[in-house]
C-alpha cells in the first residue's frame, strides 16, 4: 500500500450520524469530521439520521413488488428488491452514498453497548442481501474480509456515557472492541470493509468544555490518517484460517477461543490480511 | 431456591417479539411460549412489537416536559420523564407489562449479530434512567445483579440463519453467548435481571417441516424450566468480585480478560451470585 499516494489523492468519505439533538456531542463529531476531511480535499457525503426522519423498521412497505406475497422473508424480499431496482427510495438513496464513499464513518452514543435502533435500522434496511451479504461471484460466496463493500474502509467513532475502567481488558462491561464485535466484525468487516480501531470519547456525558476541545482535537489528527492507518487485522474467512470456511484450523490460534482467536496476531505470518488497492 | 413452590406458583411472563411476517418462526415461537406457559397455569403479557406499531426512535417527541428545553440529553429526560409521570404512553404500556413481569423473554430473529431496530428502540425507550439504570438506594448505586429490575429473569429466544458451527467456541463469528453479551449482559443482567442462557434455532431459514417441529418441542419442554433453571452465573457489581466497583480485583478470574472471566466458573467459590427469592 503506498500511503503516499493515498493521503494525497481525492476520497469520498460517508458520514452516517444518529443523535436527536443538534447541540450534542455527537453532532458536534460529525461536523467536525465532515470540516477536517473536505479541508484534506475529501469528498464527503452525509446521512444525518435524525434530520433524514430515517425509518428505522424493515417491514413490508420497504417491499412493494414482492418475490413471495404470501410470506414475507426479510432476507428474501430484500435481495429480491436489490436486484430488481424496487427497493424503497430512501433505502436505495443511502445504499448510492454507501457505494460512492471510500470510507464510511459511523459517529454514534452507545447505548447499551450498541448502536441507537436509528442507525442499527440503517445497517438493518440498506446493508441488502446481494449488496453487504450473501455476496457470491463465480459460484463462490464472500464474506469477512471480502464481499460487495470490499475496498472500503469504516471507521466507528463512538461517544460512551462510562469511564475507561470498565471497558478495560478486565473492566466490568467487558474490552470495549469486544462490546462492538457484532458491528465492527460480524457486520463491517463480514461485508467486506476494513475495519479501523474504533474511536471513543469516555465519560461523554460529564465533559468538561477543556476535555471535549481535547478530543476533538485527537479525533481530527486521527481523521488526517484515515486512509494511511492500518485496520484490525481479523482473519479472512477465504485466507488460508478456516479450511472448512466455518470452524478455525487446529494450528490457527491453537487452543484459544473466542473473539481474539479471530485477529491476526503480532508476529505472526500474515497469510489472511486483506489490504485494499 | 425452592424449586418445588417456584414451579407451581403463578408467575406473570411477558413475551416481546419482532418481525413482520405473522407467519414467521418467531411469530409461531412467541405463539408457542403463550399458550405452553398459560398452560402451566402463568399469565402472560404480548408485547407484539410490529402489530404495535412500535416506535423504534428516541426523540423530542418521547419528552413533552423537557427538564432541559436548550439541549436534549436522553439519559437527562428519560429520568425526568420516568419521575415525574410525563413519559409518552406506548413507553408507559411497556414499562407497567414490564414491572408486572417476573420473566421476560425477547423472541427475535438475530440480524448483524444484535436485535431488529424494533426491539433495540423497546429497550432505548422503555428501559428508562431511574427504572433500569442509574438505579440508586440509600445513597449506593446499583447494576450488574442489583437494580430496577431484581428479581425478574430474563430469556432471549432467538433465530439465527448461519449453522452452528459457524458460533461455536472457536467458530468464525465468534461464539454465541459472546456476540449476545451486550443484551445478556450489558443490559438485561445490567438492569439486575438474571439471564437463562439463549434459546436458538441455527440454520432458521433453512429449516424443513420436522426441524421446526423438533426445535418448537424442545422450546416447548424448556418453558416448563423457565423459573426453575439456572442463571448465567455472571459476577455482580457489589458481590465483592469488583473491589473498586469498576475492573475484577487481581485474585477474581486471575490472568484473564475478555467476557469469560465476568462468569463464575464451575467449582468456584460462589459468592457473587445472587438468585432471586
Amino acid at each position: 500500500m503506498s500511503s503516499d499516494t493515498q493521503s494525497t489523492s481525492l476520497r469520498s468519505v460517508l458520514v452516517v450520524w444518529a443523535h436527536p439533538e443538534p447541540k450534542s456531542l455527537t453532532c458536534e463529531f460529525a461536523g467536525l469530521a465532515s470540516r477536517t476531511l473536505q479541508s484534506l480535499g475529501h469528498r464527503v457525503l452525509h446521512s444525518d439520521l435524525h434530520a433524514l426522519g430515517w425509518k428505522a423498521v424493515v417491514d413490508g412497505e420497504d417491499f412493494q413488488q414482492r418475490a413471495n406475497p404470501e410470506r414475507l422473508s426479510v432476507a428474501v424480499e430484500s435481495g429480491h428488491a436489490w436486484r430488481t431496482g424496487t427497493q424503497a427510495p430512501d433505502v436505495q438513496r443511502e445504499q448510492d452514498k454507501l457505494m460512492a464513499a471510500d470510507a464510511v464513518i459511523f459517529q454514534f452514543p452507545m447505548w447499551w453497548f450498541g448502536m441507537p435502533a436509528i442507525m442499527k435500522g440503517w445497517i438493518d434496511r440498506v446493508f441488502a442481501l446481494g449488496l453487504a451479504y450473501g455476496y457470491k461471484s463465480a459460484g463462490n460466496s464472500f464474506r469477512y474480509g471480502e464481499g460487495g463493500l470490499a475496498g472500503k474502509r469504516a471507521l466507528l467513532s463512538i461517544t460512551a456515557g462510562g469511564p475507561e475502567a470498565d471497558f478495560s481488558p478486565r473492566g466490568i462491561n467487558g474490552p470495549l472492541e469486544h462490546l462492538l464485535w457484532p458491528i465492527t466484525h460480524g457486520t463491517l468487516f463480514f461485508a467486506g470493509m476494513q475495519v479501523l480501531p474504533t474511536q471513543v470519547v469516555f465519560g461523554a456525558g460529564r465533559l468538561c468544555r477543556e476535555d471535549a476541545q481535547a478530543a476533538q482535537q485527537r479525533y481530527a489528527a486521527r481523521l488526517e490518517r484515515l486512509f494511511d492507518e492500518m485496520p484490525i487485522p481479523f482473519r479472512s474467512q477465504n485466507g488460508g484460517d478456516y479450511p472448512d470456511k466455518h470452524v478455525l484450523g487446529a494450528d490457527v490460534a491453537a487452543g484459544r477461543e473466542g473473539f481474539s482467536a479471530h485477529v491476526v496476531e503480532r508476529g505472526e505470518d500474515v497469510k489472511t490480511l486483506i489490504v485494499p488497492a
